[in-house]
């Protein structure tokens, strides 16, 4: 069983990614429970702007598309702007909607059978949000989403300090994280046992 | 198997409810597969404002509460007012928030390895953001969303004919909500079989 | 010139009500720059479930349209409950979704000409997203909302302490709310002189 | 008076953009009350990520700031994509983000006293709450938003035809576009004349 995180800060590498620092976090408790981990940083990649699954010319999208389609799991891990998703998970939500159309040997959506959940950091007020803006893209798709899938570290009331320069909250986001990775694998390995089928 | 439907319409029985009529159609996929269903109009009933599972004298959630609780499968079937989840929505949602601290003898939300699903009628746009606000709360209290378990009818732009009154676009309302039924079923069955546990 | 503040709390009178000691905290900042205001605890009353501007019978609704249609200035004042809008809230937002047609002399929307703001405390994350959710309401019916015309008080991650049993982040919500009345008033007045017609 | 138009389709000129013909219709509107337009394609520039200014290095974001700081109106025309905003639509209020800290000679936030409205287009449902998402972040940085001052056009439910290639509904979508042309124009004046102050 594979996981693939997709971190969407807007910051390329090697700039520090308080969005990756957690969600390396988690991702230690997919390991423990024997399912293989990767993550990508999508704003190193040329996502070129479209709704196909490749648009040519550059295009890095099919080489992360394959990976999400390569994996059982799939988290879109992302900073907070405005209190809504960024440009970036727009982008990877954008580019996936060609699999609204794509089918399997069976005729099912690509995304069936496969599961997802949402990692958020931000220094202020938005997770939820952000949670169920991505969700309820992804259950369109054809995304299952386990119950309590999710976690996520922010403050309040207004700007405050980032996730690596604050102190607060930080046991609860990962104990939240932990019991997420056991919620996706969970569901996962269910489906896999019992797929959804069309009708 | 169980699936409970909770109509959020605003119009008391018995007045017709468009949202009903809709609801109506997809339970019969259910009842096709043998999963025994059930209606209940919330509006009907006094639903006090608060977030305990009993609000005492002559508050009747609880009721409503212990049909959640015998099913497996949760339908929340809601009309779009302004674009938004409609007020009677937003209570069963609120009277729900309790269960997020209410476990079962193993110690899980009384939410997991439940399933949800959301159906939305509107003369006008504002169906897929109604369908991820309920989704986000319901996933947030451990119920688990399956890929496309949604389905809604709708037109546009501006103002137009409710769903009775109009003769456009019911096929593909309905055909997508008898996948959605197929999609609760088939994943409630596969979390019956593999159960999520805690951590 | 007049503002109406509604509070939007689940708890009825005389239960404090944390969204009213923000709330009364920012109204001082109005009275201060010789605004009258007035604060209506919406569900102390009978607002029955409809889209009409008198539901008959007991319905209490049309005291409170008649107070906002007596003001310049409306303040929804709310808690976050699953970091969405409360049940009260939507209520609220329905019972006005009559003034849609309804028209002043000129044949204006009657909310033409009249500004709004929002107010939101909550225990954890959901604030920017309830004030996006009310006031795109809002602009839907004509009003107008005046730049930062809002503030909140919120924490997190997860469940936190109440509004008055915290210590931080009350000077940033309560400067934040004086630079709402502030942008309120400035709003108002503008268009008391310049009033936006009918094409 | 100038208004700035910043298209957020997906498709790079000289594709067809079904969002810029609605815009276009609406734009003179403007044009007849005296205000001069200006239109952007901001897929046609590179707008990198981040959230300053200037992220140097070929950065385009500069020019287009400085046309919206021109501008007294700014109209934010997209399509929707998952019944969400375009990741287009969310890089410019990334880049935007900045503006909350950037003040004029007198301690204002650079939004103050401008006013913003939104323009959508889909082929299915999403208008309502693409204007909500996109108008609360304009609010938060200080643009006041008049009343409707939006128009959309979109058909449901499901996937359907683009606006150019539909015949229902434009004249709805015209005649609410030409209203909120009226309505930006008149509060942009109102505030010309009696601005907002800081506290």
């Amino acid at each position: 069983m594979k996981a693939l995180f997709l971190n969407c800060t807007l910051k390329a590498s090697p700039q520090t990614s308080n969005t990756e620092v957690l969600t390396r976090e988690v991702m230690t408790a997919f390991e423990e429970e024997g399912v293989a981990t990767d993550l990508i940083r999508v704003v190193d990649h040329n996502l070129k702007p479209g709704v196909s699954s490749d648009e040519g010319n550059g295009d890095e999208w099919p080489g992360i598309r394959a990976g999400i389609l390569d994996s059982d799991i799939l988290v879109i891990a992302t900073p907070t702007w405005m209190a809504q998703p960024p440009s970036t998970a727009k982008r990877v939500l954008e580019r996936m909607d060609a699999m609204m159309t794509e089918t399997d040997d069976e005729g099912r959506p690509v995304a069936y059978n496969r599961v997802a959940g949402v990692i958020v950091t931000g220094n202020e007020d938005g997770a939820h949000h952000v949670i169920s803006e991505i969700a309820g893209a992804l259950v369109d798709l054809g995304f299952t989403i386990p119950g309590q899938a999710w976690t996520y570290w922010n403050g309040g009331p207004g700007p405050g300090p980032s996730y690596l320069e604050a102190d607060h909250g930080k046991d609860w986001s990962l104990k939240t994280g932990r019991q997420a990775a056991r919620n996706l694998i969970a569901v996962a390995r269910a489906l896999a046992d019992k797929p959804m089928t069309m009708g």
